[in-house]
């Protein structure tokens, strides 16, 4: 049957990446290549009554009644979600992965477990999601390399082995927003739509914020730089930008070199407006960063899907 | 005439402490010693239509007719106040701050001097008050010592041969302010009136946060404990303030060693909640706290104005 349908629709295998506020679904065909995909602002959050069969019989369209293999990753395997699919704990591999992939009770989407990492002093940290954009990474990157994912929450992430070894999430993008719209040092920014990653503004953020080992202090230069005149209205949301960005660098190389890993080159992986800031910021302080695929989350799907025999 | 009005009314000199939120009116006889003190609600963002000459009448009460030297410190001397006293360069001494020291147009009152310090980046750093408390310590402390004054935008300052040398602002309240209203890290927090200072949640966070050097990172752990159940509710708020002020002190130390400072003793200055949480977190990372006097800012005043020649 499957492979009946597989046949007359050219389509292989259906990879859903699906977030918080939006879900995109790709058609895959049997060489791995992706053919055609259809985007609905049918994230976690936005699905009414909890809904969730109904919401990817609509984000699928025509494609729903295939009788296809669906995989997907991101915040519809949370609490919050379809179904859980319970954290799995680093070091992981991509088999781990592939072994604790859950089914949605009628075995409408298989759904990618996230992970978690607990350091040393037993404080946990956690994905969902970007371990299938890491796993999408492996075909060009090797095994050891250490990638950032930019976003609200990006992540920095050690892959030794071809494992997930370690990671650390960084708040930066959730803290710019918060601080800009209600901490005093949006009250002497202006709003406009800066291209805060080419601005100088936005370099000098990333030297001062690199270098203070104190970001509570770093920040405040946004306040002080544009009290005395020496930065622009316009220029303070790009300085801040700039700080967070430089001092999450900073704390990331610490950490990795707590761990004898360096960060010559880091794998920088998403779609988020942010990776271009990431971009201009990581050669800047002397980290040569190298763009990874849009579509890291489909090739992801793609390899732990063949290591779940859904593919 | 001012001889007779001290002989008459026992008061000597009218030190005010004048904020952004609320003044406070001391009443110093000849010794130096408090004698009565006024308070309203007449910060400077308080004042209707910037009526000062007004407020202060009003703050003052029947000591308003005395022809009686009045002094004040705080933001009642900054841009938005009655008049801007400009910011002195560090390192500087007493008798500076009271060659700057600026009166009102119709010398209702003289005003201290704030503060800046310039990095060795050039980012400037700004107080106002608080170069007053430490004025008020110097009696108590010597003329070389570290200090901290707890608040909104708490201040390091290292004060040597009796001047302030250096000083970094942290926002370390604010942060918390911000993070907790409007943040993911307050979505899981209960809302209690606990004593964050006493818990063992807050002695956790401040482990973590002072071992941290992200602290874009150490504040997600807020999350993660309580998504883990590893941390309580009502216990978030305790944590996240732990972990900031934790940060905050591992990153003044730092930046002391630069400066050839260590910080085995710490005065903690001032009358805010907060200092009662600087108090338990400093001994938990090996720094003893010696508690300032409450009424520095007099102490301070009083001292600023002798050299002013006001008293």
């Amino acid at each position: 049957m499957i492979a009946q349908e597989r046949e007359r629709s050219g389509i292989a295998f259906i990879a859903i990446d699906w977030g918080t506020t939006s879900a995109r679904a790709y058609a895959v065909d049997a060489s791995g290549a992706v053919t055609a995909t259809r985007h609905a602002p049918l994230g976690v959050q936005q699905i009414q009554g909890a809904d969730f069969a109904q919401a990817l019989d609509q984000l699928l369209g025509d494609w729903a009644t295939l009788e296809i293999p669906r995989f997907a990753a991101g915040m519809i395997g949370s609490r919050q979600g379809w179904i859980e699919a319970p954290y799995v704990d680093c070091p992981a591999t991509l088999d781990v992965l592939a072994q604790h992939v859950v089914w949605t009770p009628e075995r409408e989407l298989a759904i990618v477990p996230g992970l978690l990492y607990r350091d040393e002093s037993g404080v946990p940290d956690v994905m969902r999601g970007e371990e299938t954009q890491i796993a999408g990474m492996l075909d060009d990157a090797g095994d050891d390399f250490i990638a950032v994912l930019p976003g609200t929450h990006s992540k920095w992430v050690h892959v030794q082995r071809g494992r997930v070894a370690a990671f650390q999430t960084f708040m930066t993008g959730e803290a710019f927003a918060v601080l800009m719209e209600h901490s005093i040092l949006g009250r002497l920014a202006a709003r406009v739509a800066n291209d805060a990653a080419g601005s100088e503004a936005f370099a000098a953020g990333v030297a001062y914020g690199s270098a203070q080992a104190g970001l509570l202090h770093a920040t405040f230069g946004a306040r002080t730089l544009a009290l005395t005149g020496a930065l622009a209205a316009h220029d303070v949301p790009g300085w801040l930008s700039g700080c967070l960005i430089g001092n999450e660098i900073a704390a990331a190389r610490g950490w990795l070199a707590q761990r004898a890993a360096t960060i010559d080159v880091v794998r920088v992986i998403g779609s988020s407006a942010l990776v271009g800031r990431y971009a201009t910021a990581l050669p800047a302080v002397g980290v040569r960063a190298v763009p990874g695929p849009d579509d890291a989350v489909v090739r992801g799907l793609i390899r732990i899907g063949r290591h779940a025999g859904l593919l």
